[in-house]
C-alpha cells in the first residue's frame, strides 16, 4: 500500500418495504377490480388450474386491465428457478413495465412463486395475493416471504416482498378438496396457538362448524389467523426475532415433509406433527400445562386423520441440520409456555426432536 | 356480499437497504482481510477465469474462511438464471447459512450476476464486490443494481442489493486487455460530466497519464466517478429520480449495444456513442455550449476508436421502445446543461434518437 486508500460511505437508505392491505370476508373477489393495486391500472394474472373458479372472478373483475394471462404449473416440484423464467417471458413479451402488477390467484405454491417473480421481474414490480387455499388465506399469502425451492431445501431461493393487497374470501375455498382444506387449518390454529388464547379457545368450540364449511366460523378463525401473522410480520418484517414464532411446528415439520419427499405429507400435515412434538417438548422445557396440551392434541385429532410420517431419525436428522434458520448459534425451537403464549428457546437438541418424533401420536 | 368485510392494514416497514463502504486505492486488495464483511467471517467466491489475479489475492486474504469457490462464465450471453442456478446449487451443497457472504471479483457481469445470487439466496445474503475493470470499477459494483438478462433485454430480471464493501483498486485492472480498459472509462468520465465539473476538467487534461494507466491519475479518475455515483444513489437508492441521471448516454447506447447483438459493441463503447448523440441532443434542447460539447467529444475521440455500431433506425425503434425506465409517461432523455449538471427531459420523441444516431461521428 503506497498512500491511505480514499473511503466513500454510501449511508445505510431507510427504504420502505411497501404496506400490505389484507381484506376479509365472503364476496370480497366480488371487489376485487376496485381492491387490487396496480400503480399503471394493468395487471399480469398468474394461477394454476385448479384455481380457475377464483381466477374467473379475477378475470372478470379486471378485464381490460390483464395484460397478460399466465397459467402456472403448481406442484410442489415445479416450484423453481424455470417457473420464474416461464412468468418472465410472458409478462415481458406482454410488455410488462415497473408501474404495473402481478395478480397471483391459487395456493401457497402460486404466492410463493409469482410474489417472487414480482420481486425480481424489472427488479420489483407490485403484485397482490388471492390465496384460494386455508393455507394461503391463513399464512403463506401473508407477510411477503416469497420463493421457491432447491434440491437442498424449500424456499431456499427467493425475496421478501410484500404484496400490496390480500383478498381473503372463504368463499374462494369451496372446491378445495378435503384433505388440502384440514391440512390449511392446521396453519389458522397455529397462529391462535402461539398468539390469540381467544381464538384459540373460540376456535376450539366451533371446531364442527369450521369442518363444515360454514363461513361465519371459518371467516373468524381466517381473520383471526390473518390478524395473528400480520401483527407479528409487522414487528418483524425480515424474520430477525418475533417472527420465528410463526415456525412453531415448522422445525421438525420440514425435516418430517422432506423425509416423504414432499409426496407423502402436505405442508400442513407435517406442521400438525411438527406440532405434536413442539407441544411434547413444551411441556417438559416450557411449563405448558397438561390440559392446555390436551387441548391442542384434541383440534389435532379432529384436523386429521393424517397420513403417517417416516420418523426414521437416520432420515429426518439431515434435514433438521438443514432448518434455514440456522446460524452459528445452532437450531432453535418455538414452543409453548401457555396456549397463545409462544417463546424461542435456542439450542433445543436436535436428538430431542428426534426422540419427540419416535413417539408422537395424533390417537 | 353480505356484510362489511374485515381490513388489517399490515404497515410500510422502515427496513434499511445496508449501507456501503467503497475503498478506493492501489494495494487495497492486499487489506481484503480486514475490508470485506461477513457477518459469520465465512465467504462464497465468485469469480471468471479473467479475474484470476485478483481472485487469487482474495484467496489468499480469506483463506480458512472460503466455504466455496466458484467459477463463472462471464460472458453476457451466460447471464441468466442458469448462471444464479449454478450459483446457488453450490453454495447451498457448501452450507451456505443467513450469515455467511458473497464476494464477487471480476467486471461488471460478475458484481451483476454474484450480487443477484446474493440477493435471492436464503432470501438474501450480504455480499462485497471487488471490481476487476474500469468500468466496474466506475459504474457496476456500485450501487446495489443486480440482476441477469432476458431476451426481451438486458437486466430485465434482479434485485436492488446493495453490496457491504466495494474494493476498488486500480492495480486489478493490471491485466485488463486495451479495448476494456478504455471501454470502462466512458462510465468513470460520464460520472464527470453528469454531475462533476472539476473532475471532468482535471481528468482531461490528465488524458494521456489516464491512458497509460499512471497509477495516481487512474485512481483520481476512479475515485471522483465512485463518490458522484455514490452521492446519486445515496439520494435515489430505488431510481425513482435523480439516479436517472447515471443514464446519460445510455438510451441511445442500450440499444445500440442491442442491435449490435452484445457482440459488436462493448457496453462502454455503446455508453460512448450515446454520449455522443446526447450531446447533440443537449445542444439544442439544453443549452449545452458548443466549446463544451466539443470538450466531450475530444476526450470520447481519445478514449476511442470505438467499432461502428448498427445505425439503421428500422433496427435501433424496437429497443428504444423497450428502455426498461420507460412508463405510462413515455421515454425520459438525460441531457447536459452544461458538463458536470445534467438534468431528465422527459418526452425527447424516439425519432429524435434516431435522427442523432445517424448523422453521430467520433472522428
Amino acid at each position: 500500500m503506497n498512500e491511505e486508500p480514499e473511503s466513500i460511505l454510501l449511508p445505510a437508505e431507510a427504504e420502505p418495504l411497501p404496506s400490505t392491505q389484507i381484506w376479509i370476508g365472503p364476496g370480497v373477489l366480488e371487489r376485487a377490480d376496485r381492491l387490487l393495486r396496480s400503480p399503471s391500472g394493468r395487471f399480469v394474472l398468474v394461477s394454476p388450474p385448479g384455481a380457475r373458479a377464483a381466477a374467473d372472478r379475477v378475470r372478470r373483475a379486471l378485464a381490460g386491465g390483464l395484460i397478460a394471462d399466465i397459467a402456472l404449473d403448481d406442484r410442489e416440484a415445479s416450484k423453481n428457478l424455470a417457473a420464474i423464467e416461464a412468468i418472465a417471458d410472458r409478462a415481458l413479451e406482454a410488455g410488462l413495465r415497473r408501474d404495473d402488477a402481478v395478480v397471483a390467484v391459487g395456493g401457497g405454491v402460486t404466492s410463493d412463486v409469482a410474489g417472487f417473480a414480482a420481486a425480481v421481474l424489472l427488479r420489483g414490480v407490485a403484485w397482490n395475493a388471492v390465496p384460494t387455499t386455508t393455507g394461503a388465506m391463513a399464512d403463506a399469502a401473508i407477510g411477503g416471504k416469497t420463493g421457491v425451492d432447491h434440491r437442498a431445501g424449500k424456499n431456499l431461493i427467493g425475496a421478501f416482498h410484500p404484496p400490496r393487497t390480500v383478498l381473503i374470501d372463504p368463499r374462494a375455498a369451496e372446491g378445495l378438496p378435503e384433505r388440502d382444506f384440514r391440512a390449511g387449518l392446521v396453519e389458522a390454529f397455529k397462529a391462535a396457538w402461539i398468539a390469540d388464547a381467544g381464538l384459540a379457545a373460540a376456535s376450539r368450540s366451533a371446531i364442527d362448524r369450521i369442518l363444515a364449511r360454514e363461513e361465519r366460523a371459518l371467516t373468524s378463525l381466517l381473520a383471526g389467523a390473518a390478524r395473528v401473522k400480520a401483527d407479528i410480520v409487522a414487528s418483524d418484517p425480515r424474520e430477525s426475532g418475533l417472527r420465528r414464532l410463526l415456525n412453531f411446528g415448522h422445525t421438525l415439520g420440514h425435516a418430517l415433509e422432506a423425509a416423504g419427499g414432499y409426496e407423502r405429507l402436505r405442508h400442513g400435515e407435517a406442521v400438525a406433527w411438527g406440532i405434536c412434538a413442539a407441544v411434547e417438548i413444551s411441556r417438559r422445557r416450557a411449563g405448558l400445562s397438561a390440559s392446555e396440551s390436551a387441548s391442542i392434541r384434541e383440534v389435532l385429532v379432529r384436523l386429521g386423520p393424517f397420513p403417517e410420517p417416516d420418523r426414521d431419525p437416520g432420515r429426518l436428522a439431515p434435514f433438521l441440520a438443514r432448518d434455514k434458520k440456522a446460524t452459528a448459534a445452532g437450531l432453535a425451537a418455538v414452543l409453548l409456555e401457555a396456549v397463545g403464549r409462544a417463546r424461542v428457546h435456542e439450542g433445543v437438541p436436535a436428538t430431542e426432536w428426534l426422540d419427540a418424533a419416535a413417539i408422537m401420536s395424533l390417537k
